[in-house]
């Protein structure tokens, strides 16, 4: 009975490239095993006999050296065997094999059949610029912080970088529903504070909440931000999960673009022998899941993440994905002003440029620092 | 303004224990920045003067060597800053610090003030025992699997696995939705399955789905599953968030246990130098999250915890955590019968094994198979 394929079944396959580490007879050894682990789970010798069980086990399509210790392995699966959802395609992806070492997802190929069912981004890069009336320059953005302050002060912020000409303005991913600043009140005034500068500013700027909150309240809590004046979202997948920022993002009645934090992703991608590819994680997976844009710490910041680290996450959010839209890379974590020119060389236009606490840097005036900031922009 | 408390603050602290790399310089500056990035993210020497964020920044309690290229910190947070979910916590304890090399949290100190927050598992240790009629040996678990059977054909390892005397019979954390085997469908009939051998057997064994969908539709799948009689859920927390399992086990009307799957989340513990204890996240996290057993790889079978950290494991599960409920570890992944005795030395009774795979292993006769696990457990 089991060895009948179901009348409707798809045979297409989606593809994984592990790296593996180990000489070639580990290595070998370790794809052999993902191509269980990742489908049946079951001693090989054990397996029921028959066309199903062959097909639904992971195969090696290729299997070439890196170098003397670690090896490229190409495994395809069927998409039948989970392609519903971002959760069912981590599982089969990475599921048991990322408690094994010595394993890392470097890329994903994942064709037509299995793409379609994901809608991807709303806005991506030309939803996004279309909304600031910006067709080609980088875009701006800042953080609200320190958390401590009132939803007044940070009103206050907020109302000066609009003015002087951020486009994005968002909260610190910290700031959650701290007494100091609960998350409707903060909303209602930083959102009413970014209206009332584009009023005289003539800019397009938004502010962006963040959505710290379990997925039975970031529904509402979002439905709130629009409706008081919110012009995005901020949503943190390492913590609220893949698919509920994908849910957010398909979302009809919402029609908000959605930036993704890397807030508690770091573990995936600190290990350079286990996890995931920054490709993969800030750029493949952002995508199926429906951010439009990704903000990660760049290079030359407070964090780690080398220059190659970084434009792999650009091509990640820049790579053709069939209908899946591009989307901006918001590279961020400890940027200053005079480093403006130099990531601009990096990365090129398609991008939004996070600088949060460098602003508060020359003084007090933090409308004159913005301005600053946008003439930096405007004069490349 | 903002360095006035509001007037119901309370400046209870939690502590977090973390980890760090490098000598005492390089790891004592790294804890400073701990305290900074994990709470007001800004120039410490631009943060503005007042009480409020004196308080609000982490503090650096204790700091002392491990060893000479590894020190131990532990630093307050007030609870405050948040602790009104797993989300917010995780948030707190290692939003941006997971993107930074050399640092581990080692284990949460959390007062009565921050726990009386989180309910805890529903069933705990004692909860699933009375359901089960076993006040002291330890229960036994399998999965039904491979992948590719029919609905029909894993109700029939059901009903054989629930006759020999298997407590908990879950799917493996691979099944879906896929058609081979459609999750209503599987449902229904493995529930059914295992009440039928009940009957014959006088037992109270339980049939466990794997809820593998996104959290808009994982309420409505537990619902249907509770409805047709399965008797507890498998979730993974990894792929659909600590949250979305904590809101399933607090919701009264499901009100079955819940086990956790490790699927996705071993990035976290993998490497030694960074990510979470394996006390932290199998054993605190888990219980924080509601989970009433945590399923896990045990040393010695195909993966690579070590018996240290399976120990740690057992201890995050079973020290005390004040009201929040003492929960099962459930070490599985490559155990066979005969390591049954050894396992049981090495935990104590209060356990659950899990035995996919090997039970297959001594010829197709599951029932049989089956009765020599349970044997084994009764003549101990």
């Amino acid at each position: 009975m089991s060895d009948v394929f179901p009348t409707d079944y798809s045979k297409e396959r989606f593809t994984v490239s592990y790296r593996i580490q180990g000489n070639r007879k580990e290595a070998y050894s370790k794809a052999e095993d993902i191509c269980i682990e990742q489908t049946v789970e079951f001693p090989k010798d054990l397996l029921p006999e028959g066309e199903i069980f062959e097909f639904v086990v992971g195969k090696l399509e290729e299997f070439n050296p890196i170098n003397k210790k670690e090896y490229r392995a190409n495994i395809s699966y069927p998409i039948e065997n989970g392609s519903d959802s971002v959760i069912e395609l981590l599982n089969i992806v990475f599921g048991n094999s990322s408690i094994k070492p010595g394993i890392k997802v470097e890329k994903l190929d994942l064709p037509y059949q299995f793409l379609q069912k994901f809608s991807g981004p709303k806005f991506g890069i030309d939803g996004i610029r279309k909304l600031f009336n910006a067709p080609k320059r980088p875009l701006l953005s800042t953080a609200l912080k320190p958390m401590g302050l009132s939803s007044k002060e940070l009103a206050q912020q907020a109302y000066e970088f609009a003015l002087g000409g951020i486009d994005i303005i968002k909260d610190d991913h910290g700031l959650a529903n701290q007494k100091f600043s609960p998350f409707l009140d903060r909303v209602i005034q930083c959102a009413e504070a970014v209206a009332e500068a584009n009023l005289i500013s003539g800019n397009e700027a938004i502010y962006m909440p963040c959505l710290n909150f379990p997925p039975e309240k970031i529904n509402e809590m979002a439905y709130f931000a629009k409706k008081v004046g919110a012009g995005g979202l901020l949503v943190m997948p390492g913590l609220v999960g893949f698919e509920t920022m994908k849910s957010l993002s398909e979302n009809k009645s919402l029609d908000l673009p959605i930036f993704s934090h890397p807030s508690f992703l770091g573990s995936f991608t600190n290990c350079p022998a286990t996890g995931l590819s920054h490709y993969v994680l800030f750029g493949q997976l952002m995508r199926l899941s429906g951010a439009d844009g990704v903000i990660y710490p760049n290079y030359g910041g407070r964090f780690s993440f080398s220059e190659e680290e970084c434009k792999q996450i650009a091509r990640g959010c820049l790579d053709s994905m069939l209908e899946i839209k591009t989307i901006f890379p918001i590279p961020g974590g400890g940027m200053s002003l005079n480093k403006v020119p130099n990531i601009i060389d990096f990365y090129g236009s398609n991008l939004i440029i996070l600088i949060g606490g460098d602003l508060h840097r020359n003084g007090k005036d933090l409308l004159r620092n913005t301005q600053e900031f946008r003439n930096l922009i405007e004069n490349l």
